[in-house]
């Protein structure tokens, strides 16, 4: 098997940890390939996570870490816990060995996750496996934004920000502002509003096979497209963002399919 | 074309319309089939609405009197608005005529949506287009239920009740307690809960195909199940129900698809 | 000293926790006197709680007998809490003899919270620690309310009901439906709606020397008024519903006033 | 009566319904004096707003105008609105004479509202009449806060921002997350959450005289302060932000006090 190797160099105990997987599966003959900052640190060769062509990649941190190698690669991700506790990331460092194993005697599963395709007039940002937010660049100064399904206006809103989120991404920021938990099984992208001024504002849940178009109102005022809380950029009131479902899906190995008892453990 | 005539007999305008409506169609030569208690009215003869064998069922009063009849039949419903402004009535009063050519001219079409089959332990209920909803008996005393999903438990609720609610049904009473709302075209039940205890409480939507049991964990205290706002039916600790999509669907007759259109009306 | 003892009879810990208190206290050398009903478990004399002439009263069980010893008496209360953990209750069972002491050595203060004066038309109603409720007595149909404050028309709202909560009440009832929690050291009555029609309600804090009124809109259809979950009564389209601070207290004993730890552990 | 003239320059008909406003008191004879950079499209001397020593301020423009010149002054406010509706204008151009006479003819009362103290570390912050805005200062990447109200910790948080708002502010941003509508005859701050994580995280109304004190708890990450929605500054970990009631008000020259009315007219 072969296995690309990521870690949050920021979090020492992620650190420590991709260190031990890395030498657990070079001791049980797997062939490891080390991203490049990581294996800066390790002294060794590396490689970028877009060139690694490899059956899985592990990552070592928490969401984020997840998240910015899902931007970058389409290959299953097997992720292990060193952060904050997450909803992306499978196992905890304490069961490692037990679930290495499995995955090198091949006892697991791919599950597949909608990823969010998202072009900023006609360029293809990169896809988005949790929520794509447009939010105002001046905190606590309103942006208006009209919205469109399937070139049907839906709404106006007056709001610090929109979200837009797949159903993996509904029990992350999306939640946060009051977005329903959405079941991955629904093919399905939720709308949900940072700060709403209509107190009317409610989210919504659309069809995955939808196209949201969502268009600037204000005339001079900028505003901030997100990606997966991982790649920032400015928009202008001429910029038209589109947002459909991608023809790619993240790629998650499993050892079992718990999604209410995971929920369960964050809701408590 | 044979119509079916159904309308709310409490309000003065619907049985007005009705009559109106009733005239029209004689009138253009259609044969009309005029329900049971409306007839009295009439002073002429009538059918129960599940004993109606005609092309479509014409209701004329509120959304009530739409899922009244849709718990009786499974015609198609060409809903006239003589109540509050409703989700699921389609012209008014004012566009009669208008509206009764096309219908007779077969300028329409069918919108088929989902409806929830609902088992109390072995007896069906009727069918219900927007909701169930289970509530404690004791107006301000909690009730505790237990939610399963395909049989793996989604959580336990201590609330006044829970709202399962079809796509169509969610901009109704699943709203007003933080629903979401649901883009009809996704096939989706929606869990939401009224008062509930525990703060992170948050309104579920699982897929259309999922089995949804709840089981009540108080020993000794009453629940209520009601139906569509319609039927009511005192439940026991050892009741079990369970809600999946139904084989039947309600249908609309439409002359237009404007979703928003009709959302943004009311949310203004 | 002279301590009454009231404790919830349904729950065998309550029991067994309040025969613990009265050997406790017999054996210290106090005055104890004991709840009618109790007292015919315990097999000795009794006195109803209203006739206690006491210095402070022991309950031991919940919220629920807090709130309802409270509707009877002025009296401090000291609550043992022999139920779910409770905001009204101060301590627990394990600690029982530390606090017993405490009690006896006067080395406690006593806390004032305000309670609701409800006036239903002429007649005054038993006064309200955390929340009068004016609900639909028919589950799942909204009814329409007209809220004033001051003679000033608030707001018309639909809904399922309207509670009226007091600061101490903000972590109770209203806090399920998005009510503020607020400090009690503010004079304040809280407002805020259940399953609103109208997506805008919000909840509403409003002075505590304010006055609140409410009268129903339906023509022909009940309410039922319930008085912090203890009592309730039917109301009809021609009452009016008159909610002030009352000139009575319900005064706590407290070993410490740590609001926000309180919370903490609630709201975890 | 001397008179200080200010408007939103960015608004033309701010400028057209000021010139009108100048015109009117000029040849009614009284004393106005217009705000320095006002006067410099008027052709005309003028003065900065914290230097004008006048009776009354007349402010032409919206919410943020009126926002702006409390910032820098504590005479009483005479709004006249010329932007979006807002809660802190109080008329409209149409009936500018009508309530010009009034002005004149001191037929007005002045209402006064608290406005928060706000310092970081040792530095004096502008006072708010609105709210102070704790906000991360970067997009969809929370902040963790504690947050003590009278030296006892209240809760920790981790958002994208905490709003402590006044009651006057109670309508305006804090409401948009969820904040309570707090009747401005209560002494109070309302701390609500812009986004946050924890589900069970709730507005929270603390008593006006109380200590509200906002610590970092992130290492290294910043955040913003906004004050009003007008004042921005970059706050690090190791600041501290201490709210409290300020000893200044805010002064509004009203002609009624209809808050309810126009709550009515925002909430639709």
């Amino acid at each position: 098997m072969k296995i690309g190797l990521v870690a949050n160099k920021d979090l020492s105990l992620a650190l420590k940890v991709a260190k031990e997987v890395y030498n657990y599966l070079v001791e049980s003959n797997q062939e490891v390939v080390v991203e490049e900052s990581l294996s800066k640190i390790f002294k060794m060769n590396g490689v970028k996570i877009e060139e690694m062509d490899v059956d899985i990649i592990i990552t070592v941190g928490g969401d984020g870490t997840v998240l910015h190698t899902l931007m970058k690669t389409t290959k299953p991700i097997f992720s292990i816990n060193a952060g904050r506790l997450g909803f992306l990331t499978e196992i905890l460092p304490v069961d490692l060995e037990y679930y290495l194993n499995k995955l090198i005697n091949k006892e697991y599963f791919i599950e597949d996750r909608k990823k969010l395709k998202v072009l900023l007039n006609d360029e293809r940002l990169p896809d988005c496996t949790n929520e794509v937010v447009i939010h105002t660049n001046e905190i606590s100064k309103m942006r208006s934004y009209a919205i469109y399904i399937d070139n049907e206006l839906m709404d106006e809103a007056r709001a610090d920000g929109i979200i837009i989120s797949t159903a993996t991404g509904s029990t992350s920021y999306s939640l946060s502002v009051g977005g329903p938990i959405v079941d991955p099984r629904i093919s399905s992208m939720i709308i949900s509003f940072i700060a709403p001024f209509k107190l009317a504002a409610r989210p919504h849940v659309v069809p995955g096979k939808s196209k949201i178009e969502i268009h600037m109102l204000d005339k001079k005022k900028k505003s901030l497209i997100v990606l997966d809380g991982q790649v920032r950029k400015n928009i202008t009131p001429s910029d038209i963002v589109q947002i459909t479902e991608s023809e790619n899906t993240a790629k998650f190995v499993k050892f079992s399919n718990k999604f209410y008892e995971k929920l369960r453990e964050k809701m408590l």
